[in-house]
């Protein structure tokens, strides 16, 4: 859901190049990746209960280690201001007790929800007598490519340990002394339980050639999840052999179809454009049906402006903004931009199959919304949207795990595989067929 | 669960070397991926009926061009021993009037079985009103790289077909007349139902660098799968972009514990062994409490020998051959083995925890079984192997989809991400969060 990214583009070119690794960071990570695998199979048998008090008392231990932490953290905080880090971005790094209690509050939050592992998925006796089940395993080792939040520590430890994993953290330099005391304060917390230290490990310490090594442990770590900017993310996709969930970019598309409420259209459109700039199932395009534009597009351009939008607009759109409202010329580049700001491109098109082409081209496949009140242009727009997640009369900003009910989330999946939306714990599974019998021979 | 792959290792080197693509050759294939992408989208609305009959009517026309098949066949089969083709692959590069019948009826069974497009995995409303549901969707195009079996070229388009996906095939240059001749009939007989002929497209014409392409196409194609030997898997493996499902390696293990019923752990491993070699289910290694060593592996040793069985053992095993059979010193190799061949290793353990080891450094995590009478033992083994499969008191054999009621199989996936273990129509789909609203924003 986050935007900002400070690991620097590599020197390796394109998406054919991967960067030859560095032999001695290699070895180092790769026994990192098997202590924690090693560690991994303590947790994999634990119990929910078991798990969920080594959640409190990681939490507990935070809280006591608060002044330790935020010491650390005034370090990252004083190099960022002398590189000249922005404000937002400083506040974004920046550790208070207030925000240590939130982020170990975070910790006891995913102790109170359901484990995920041992749910049976599918289970049958089969017609020569085997009981056959499916069920929930934890991956084994996760590793975890961030950008400089040092929350996203926590939370990337917490995922991970409740749903059974062993986990590898990679974070940004910006919040390296934060995470190292983090880090530090978490294992210990895991010792003092009686668990191995290396179910939580870092390789913050092998720079940019450690997280290269980590992309490459193929085998050795299960499931790489970078959580970050758009080039962190392809980054790591492009140089990972281990499999990547890729997550988190939205380039969200609102369509107001000719039978739409216009007060509804812009209630929703209000609130996906306007109710949190800079998350990625925030809208970035409008999409207005010719029917409709006239009773909508000037209430909603008045309204976007008033709330300080920058608009984009088409020539049909620009035709019918307010005089007090400017909208520029949209361009393709519009239409291709995730603007992550106040920031709106609007385009009217002449049918429902003109919007659904202009998200088919556009569109980077996270969420859509038609707002309508017509049945059938509503099951259109769902079956031939192929998107993560599509909304009929319902605002893009609750493409959210917390939202939908899924507890907490690991980013929202905009790829096809194994996991697709919103990521809860229940992604960070996969599954073992277990099957029983009584000397059953095939014949 | 096929073994041998006349694709030859291409030239790159190691897992961090990615291959240039040729530029051309990448235009084409991806404006291939284009066109299938846009195809898959007529077939992502077909209700099932539509989707079954298409797949008659594809079995009818292959029958119906059986001769032109056949004729085309013999021309690759020609150049296979021109070129001194193995017998046992030129058995498996032949058609023949019979096997294309075969061939076409495994398109009517793929016909009879449910279909996963439209399957709600999750759904519930929410506090706030919202209707959630998640739905089971076509993955869109799916990308299959194979060896030289022509049967696979049918086999992947039908299996694409009714999951709803367009396919994009890249069969082995030893089966190109067949290919060619089986996807040329199979498009027509598309077009004849009104469908994409798109909808199946082969890329063979651009040889390895269309092979390279498609493995690049990140975007336009959703999934690869590649079918054939260890070899072609592990190309595919390291030089894509494109999300891929990792099949078939089986350095598969049966373990009788020291509880177990001899004659039972007899019959149990000669099936894992002998019943089909050449399998990635088949049994590769077998390990034996030192308590139970004497009352099963003279007579075990007996029966495997009998049957043709090479043999390796440890000194524990030696010492325990019947004089008639002969056991070679067993080596670290042997544990690394996958034969697929009538061979097997053989090791006798001093505890179900050294078992259990052995399997964590050798196994390639696909199938291993345990013979037992003892309760904890079965279970600590189920809880502790972290394979795709775990058998109790059952052959190794039984990992496979239609022996586990899941009908036609892709693969047997030996990852943990997306489809762990049989592979069957439901894991060609992805999912899509659908929400219904009544104008709902969030607050």
């Amino acid at each position: 859901m986050t935007t900002t990214f400070e690991h620097a583009a590599t020197a390796t070119p394109g998406p054919v190049g991967r960067p030859q690794p560095d032999a001695e960071v290699t070895a180092a990570v790769q026994d990192v990746a098997r202590r924690s695998q090693k560690a991994s199979r303590v947790l994999a048998t634990a119990t929910r209960a078991e798990k969920d008090q080594t959640l409190h008392a990681l939490a507990d231990a935070l809280v006591a280690a608060s002044g330790e932490i935020v010491t650390a953290n005034a370090e990252d905080l004083a190099r960022g201001r002398e590189n000249g880090m922005s404000d937002g971005l400083l506040d974004r790094l920046t550790l208070t007790g207030d925000r240590v209690v939130a982020i170990a509050d975070a910790l006891r939050e995913l102790a109170a929800l359901p484990d995920p592992v041992g749910e049976v998925v599918r289970g049958q006796t089969l017609p020569n007598g085997l009981r056959m089940r499916q069920l929930r395993v934890p991956m084994g080792v996760v590793g975890m490519i961030y950008e400089a939040r040092p929350n996203v520590t926590v939370d990337a430890a917490g995922l991970a340990l409740k749903s059974g994993n062993a986990v590898i953290l990679r974070g940004g330099s910006a919040a390296a002394s934060s995470n190292t005391t983090i880090t530090t304060v978490l294992r210990a917390a895991l010792e003092a339980r009686g668990l191995p230290a290396d179910l939580v490990q870092s390789i913050d310490a092998y720079g940019r050639p450690g997280g290269i090594a980590l992309m490459q442990a193929r085998g050795l770590v299960d499931l790489l999840v970078p959580r970050g900017g758009a080039d962190l993310i392809r980054t790591v996709v492009e140089q990972s052999t281990v499999p990547v969930i890729e997550t988190g970019t939205g380039n969200v598309h609102v369509y107001v179809d000719a039978s739409a409420d216009p007060a509804t259209a812009v209630e929703i459109i209000m609130n996906a454009k306007t109710q949190r700039v800079g998350v990625c199932n925030a809208a970035e395009t409008l999409l207005v049906h010719s029917d409709a534009a006239e009773r909508f597009l000037p209430a909603a351009l008045a309204a976007l402006g008033g709330a300080g939008v920058v608009l984009h607009g088409d020539e049909g759109t620009r035709a019918l903004a307010p005089e007090s409202v400017e909208v520029t010329p949209a361009t393709d580049e519009d239409w291709a931009t995730e603007y992550l700001a106040a920031e709106l491109a609007v385009r009217v098109v002449g049918s429902l199959d003109e919007a659904i082409e202009h998200i088919r081209t556009w569109s980077s496949g996270h969420t859509e919304a038609i707002v309508t009140r017509d049945l059938a242009a509503s099951e259109r727009f769902v079956a031939e949207v192929d998107s993560a997640a599509v909304m009929v009369n319902a605002s893009t900003r609750f493409t959210d795990g917390s939202q939908l009910g899924m507890g907490a989330e690991i980013g929202i999946s905009t790829q096809k595989l194994h996991a697709r939306g919103p990521m809860g714990l229940a992604e960070l599974t996969t599954t073992k067929w277990v099957v029983h019998g009584d000397g059953h021979v095939r014949p």
